[in-house]
């Protein structure tokens, strides 16, 4: 079947993916790389942190491993396990171990929503030591250089039963994440839609006003990722009000004064 | 056995199913077909929801995977699982992997209700790289240009601990639905129960002034479901209130007094 | 073992069970089965309601598979398992299954006391497809013409974590019940017990004053089947005050105020 | 090894247990056997309930199966379950199944303190069909007539949490229990600590000083059961004093201010 | 490998373990053993409880089976498991089990810290069956005349959850423990430490003042065992204040003003 | 595969890591290892206590097995499991059990974090039996004179649920932690960055001002790890701005008052 891939081959195949860098963070990324420091991004949903790491990987000729965490992550689905098969236990690697051993990049995408065994795994791995017990099979794996750990969560929707502890905070090299600049988003989203530079400015104007409703009525922000998406859909011949509410109002709330908020800022500009 | 059938040869073999357009939902279902973007879909319980996907997934020629979900259901549920069969492990299709393998539309309905781990399977399918990773068996899918996810949920019962978290919500084109116009609903319900389209007239009628209580005693309105309900028992010969109370009374409320208001609306139309 | 018998042999052998009709319960029953769809019952305990479901179930002449629903009860108790026998695993159909694949009547007494999970086999079940996917086999059964779904629940003490969703309650033509009229429920006591029809009527009276107590001290008011384990103790020879005590009192409060209220109202019947 | 029994053979073996009747509970659990009728006892702990259906089981010839109820205790570990032995599984019976089959007598001593899966097997075991179905064997094993179901709890400490359904409460006919008079307990305390009749007489009226503390300092009263362990401690040649304050004072309160009342009490009778 | 024994070589090898008698606790412990009595002991962290029941052991010729509870502790882990080894599954008694099969001494060491289904092995234990059931196995075994429970818990820090209750409580002989009287306890510090007695003198007075302490500030007062622990670091040279601070401190609390507190009456003796 | 080594070939090989002692603290632990007593570490994050541990494990010559502690972590992680390899069930050593069968030093850090169940393992090896009953093998290991048990936590950030009971924190001798001295911590962040003295010096000054701002809006102040990555980013080339504000800031808080104040007081001593 065509549309199957290993992990790995996933991670070596792909082209440099297309990432505009706003400040430093290529060269923090690259001197925790080559320190073997591990590194945590903050930032809010779809401003580019999946993008970015995707992009450091391929710059740095390192294969990727990215796993979404979420309230039932175990340290068993990052370390591995035994499958029984034919009669026969065998040792499945989980995702971590795969970077240790091929000396890669795992990367935790929202490692606050993880149970609180990943720790176990966390914390021999960003001390000096950089070990990684595997109990199971007895082993214990000593990263080498070309392994780095990478995680990242979003500051905006921490509560109190999920949060980093201090002991692992304390562990990693630290950067926050936004939006990007306005040129740089356009840029983004034209690239992306393939729709018209000057068709996708007015587009990254008006998400600027809707992000500033954030905190009042808003939770998150409309995203890069939603602008492509109206792009997207402009771009296939479908009537701006129409992409616009289905990409930038209804993702957004279910709340019909917010909607029509929204939907009057959008017309406002497009109308 | 003459009525089993296989999950995918139901999708095939059903001829296009019964669908009256309101507004744009076509089109914005087929662009996002086409432009490879997942769809959420919003709105009451009984409005139409699973018809319009069922019409949708026949008119583009794709086999549909529809996953109820609950409290309990897992990532694993949605992908599969190995199975013990005759001293051997064997690997099981879940609906949404069979609808990446097979390239179907897979709608996962009432989304919210899942749990967490969803998210893990959700993420890589909904960004640009639209892959499926199945850890337990090492492979990783990479979703067909055939393939489509759509989720709903009823925005009217959320609460707290069952939304959508703004990373996953801004990864979908969204629309909300609604009960359908009068005239729209009456032919729905003549063709449903075979009652002839006047006396579908009077019910989709009283339907309207039975929604305009919700809110304050009842929970949700009368769906459209239930309508079909009731004229299929008038049609097989059932007196009206009879029929009424059956459908449109009991399965809204156990309250007496919400009871009594609804019948006296029915009376008022009927009696 | 002459006492053992199959679930389905049950359904079958039984003679029609007594059932006293008190409106149109069985009229509706009847053509909510003749139509294909799933039906609510609504009631108090010990009213009669697994009673009527087991006669309309004899009348209709189609096996009755009744499961009494409780806080663990999952969709695979209702679906089915496999079990690993004599070291390979075995399919066994659970009481839902078999309902299907034998075109038979399926009672699930208190659903609401159900895990969430088994909305994920009643929604299919309850729409208009009537189909049940058993994801562990790769069957898609579908529902044949002489399958019907029952459930039931007691609305007097639901709590908030457990009522049905609007969403699977408007699946359902619903019926509430209560207790039989006076005359009715003598009937039936006097049938059950072997007591003479007018010390029945005397229970029966007593009954409503009995009733009435509901609400203040009383959860529930006392059931048909109290009465006819009252008629049989006293048909048995036991003393009426006695019979009443162990049937009418003590099941029903542990209150010792509550408990020399319902003496008296006894003893000013019987004293 | 000589102290290793079978249950059964523990039923029938032991000679008909002492007891001393108070009341009707005798004719009434004979009745109750007799008609069919499942049975309830209420009362505080040690006050003879369980001696109490070992005396009865005894009497009508039948074993009796015991089973103490708790927080974990689920309708398997009543009805059995398949063990996995020399690589094959087993279906081995719980004590619910085994006095089914084998027609016996079945006791569930504190039965609110038990999962609320296990009213899956009580409902049709206490209805008029008196039916176990196992569904993991298939079996729908019919209750013969020499079967019976006895549960208990005590109502002195219920709380919401734990409690009988109404639904399950009134399948039962009931009684309470409560501390034997005082001549009947003399007599119990006598005989079972082998103490003269006079000096167990002076213990029993001590214990209805202490049973009248109950409810303001205490949670239960001294039961007779530890009137017993205090008789049987002077007979073995203990001080009055320490053997009461052994087992009369320290096993009801670790409160030093209840202590000191006990301990008054008792020097007041034996000081 | 040297350092490997069984559970009952350890029992019998031991010499008899030191301990010194305060009041009656010996004559009742043999009196609850030759009665067949059960015995509940209630006393404060590190007073000697799990010494006396060694000595009482060894004095009484029994091997011991001590099980410390805690959280997750089950019925299973005190009676025994399947285990599969070699693809044979092989039953494996636990501690309790052993105790009644070779009659000896099992001590659940705060008992109340367990789950609650230990209560179903521990009723028919501690009535006057004396009974095991086994019921994986189907065995039912009676405890023979050497076997023995003994349960301790410490009422100092019991909560709402935590508690037994009286139906489990009213089932065994209890006793109070203390800290052993100044004397005595310097004759167990003295002879566990090696530090001469006089020096030992001093620190027994100086653990009154800190015991004194308690319930302000301190959990618990400080224990017989950090006694021994403080005098075997001073026997092994170290300052004394150093060893105090170490043991008599640090373990006691966290709070700097309490531990100022602690150290000021530690110089006030020693300094 | 060159990285891959064993968990004891890890404590053997290396060579005695850098520890700078502050106080008594080598002292007491060698004293504690020699006298046969358990250890317990109390401090902050970051601030050495693994670091310590392994130095005098080295020193000691000991192997040493760490366990990072989390809401999971159960006895049988500790103390090891049966897995299922090749048909055949095979016992693995967990960390203590291999400490214990080895004589080295288990470190158990945090261990506040394990379930409760732990208790079970570490009460038997903290009194003076020093056993760790393995149920599961049925075997009773006698720790060796060369075996020490160390635990440590955070008194920092405990809550209710999280804490040592008495009756657990009394078996151990037991110490503080805190931040080392300026000129040591000066030391270590030199030679681990191979940064220059002064350059340290300084930022070991700021580490001082920083740290006063705990409690205040910081839950933990700035540890000499992060000091470390601080300097080896300097090291590296990255301006000391932009290395202080991905180590010093944004690993601390996620608040951009408390930022930009952490920012202002690195920016006064290297601006």
């Amino acid at each position: 079947m065509s549309h199957i891939a290993t992990a790995s081959a996933q991670a070596f195949k792909q082209e440099l993916p297309y990432y505009e860098p706003v400040g430093n963070e290529c060269a923090l990324f690259e001197q925790a790389y080559r320190q073997r420091l591990p590194l945590l991004l903050k930032g809010p949903t779809g401003c580019g942190k999946t993008r970015f790491v995707s992009h450091m990987a391929a710059k740095l000729g390192r294969p990727l491993f990215t796993v979404s965490c979420h309230d039932d992550l175990t340290a068993a689905d990052l370390t591995g396990r035994y499958l029984l098969q034919g009669g026969e236990t065998r040792w499945v690697d989980g995702p971590l171990t795969r970077a240790v051993r091929e000396g890669g990049i795992c990367y935790l995408d929202e490692v606050v929503e993880a149970r609180k065994d990943v720790t176990v795994v966390l914390h021999p791995l960003t001390d000096d030591r950089r070990l990684l017990p595997l109990e199971r099979t007895g082993e214990l794996l000593e990263a080498p250089d070309d392994f780095m750990l990478v995680v990242s969560y979003n500051p905006g929707y921490q509560h109190i039963l999920k949060s980093l502890k201090p002991s692992t905070r304390q562990r990693f090299v630290a950067m926050s994440f936004d939006f990007p600049p306005p040129r740089v988003e356009c840029e983004i989203v034209a690239r992306e839609s393939g729709l018209a530079f000057e068709r996708c400015a007015a587009l990254v104007n008006l998400a600027a006003s809707l992000r500033a409703m954030k905190g009042q009525d808003l939770e998150e922000g409309v995203s890069t990722r939603l602008l492509v998406y109206c792009a997207t859909l402009i771009n296939a011949g479908m009537p701006i009000l129409d992409a616009a509410c289905a990409t930038l109002v209804e993702p957004l709330s279910d709340d019909q004064d917010v909607q029509q908020g929204l939907m009057e800022a959008i017309k406002a500009t497009f109308g």
